[in-house]
């Protein structure tokens, strides 16, 4: 597969994953993940920068990824239903970074979130990166880590959804 | 034609279709569409999933969409002349959903709207998704459908321009 | 090379260029200025469309687009430490404006820049289009005109790092 095919698969995985979340698929984004292992973590840049681990909240199991969402699927949770529209952009693959998995790659990509309330009022929601590592399992693209490094951790609302 | 091939041809449509419209070349755009057969309509959010099929402007012919454009090409509209950016991202390609017609593709994509006032200050405007139905007419891709999906239908100003 | 290939290569090298100022590799970012000739120019929207050619800022020559970020490098300036995230879209070839350099290639592209302090509040910075003329020059990209024409040229703080 040349580098441009590969880059327009993982644009497209990217698009897909935003499309899950945007249109509450909530199932549809767990089965991007590899059951096998994964990990899900929001974390905020003033942390990262300075090496503290502690993320906003992480996933390490599929099993926790799962968790993550179940209780939005069933509806248990109550919060503000403001419809989000997550912009994907200047999605990259690094080169070389995959390590000894050759058949990995490592992603990066930019994210910018807008809210709009039930009254169609549209604002500017989150700022953030994706740094993911994906592998081709079986001719499919899998999340074996997904980063979300949020530039906007001055969150004014429940991170109620995933990003 | 691969899938990467048509992807990457129906990202370059959109963003031609952004240009024209960013650019005031409006007989470019309208020249974007079907004469045979389409349709323009710019819907509320809210009303789209309530089901109620009454769109914020509609247009049912080509002649109407050449109609929607030809007071602003004329310069007979007075309207506060806010340069506009649309940003065009997260476009997909639906499979399966062209229905019998083999050359018809259904096409997803997110829009951003920025306006900046002489002054130079700019500011959100809108955030919308397309959701559109195109053909290959004769090796030329031509909207048979173009819906434009506003989260942000709180609109202060005139919706003077297409979107 | 194809039309869908050499898109997919200009979009590629728009987003590394974005990356290297994101990330503020200042030498990285130079290096895709071609050392024999280029010019980097940040122009206001209303001085371009009147015909006026002074810039915000511009450099005309290699050695001046590095001594535009030599003093970011060595930390001699002190500017406000905002995060900024360029996002980079609509990236377009033009067809046909490349005039006689037949390995020229005239593009466009949206930029909007966010900026998110060091408390963690983002915010609209800058809406933006790029108008860049690159050459390949020996199998490598490499720009020999950038323009930065800006619909925010109210801007309220230093221009301290380049768009």
């Amino acid at each position: 597969m040349s580098d441009w095919a590969l880059l327009a698969r993982v644009q497209a995985f990217m698009v897909d994953y935003a499309a899950c979340l945007d249109e509450e698929r909530f199932d549809d984004w767990v089965a991007l993940f590899d059951p096998a292992v994964c990990t899900y973590e929001v974390l905020s840049r003033e942390n990262r920068d300075l090496g503290l681990p502690a993320p906003i909240m992480g996933c390490y199991s599929h099993g926790m990824v799962c968790d993550r969402v179940a209780m939005l699927v069933k509806g248990v949770l109550t919060y503000r239903r403001n419809h989000l529209l997550r912009q994907v952009s200047n999605v990259r693959v690094l080169q070389g970074a995959a390590g000894s998995q050759a058949q990995a790659v490592s992603v990066r990509a930019a994210l910018v979130v807008y809210q709009s309330d039930p009254e169609g009022v549209s604002s500017l929601y989150m700022v953030a990166r994706y740094e993911a590592q994906l592998a081709d399992v079986g001719g499919k693209l899998l999340i074996r880590r997904m980063a979300v490094v949020v530039d906007s951790f001055g969150i004014d609302t429940m991170l109620a959804v995933p990003l």
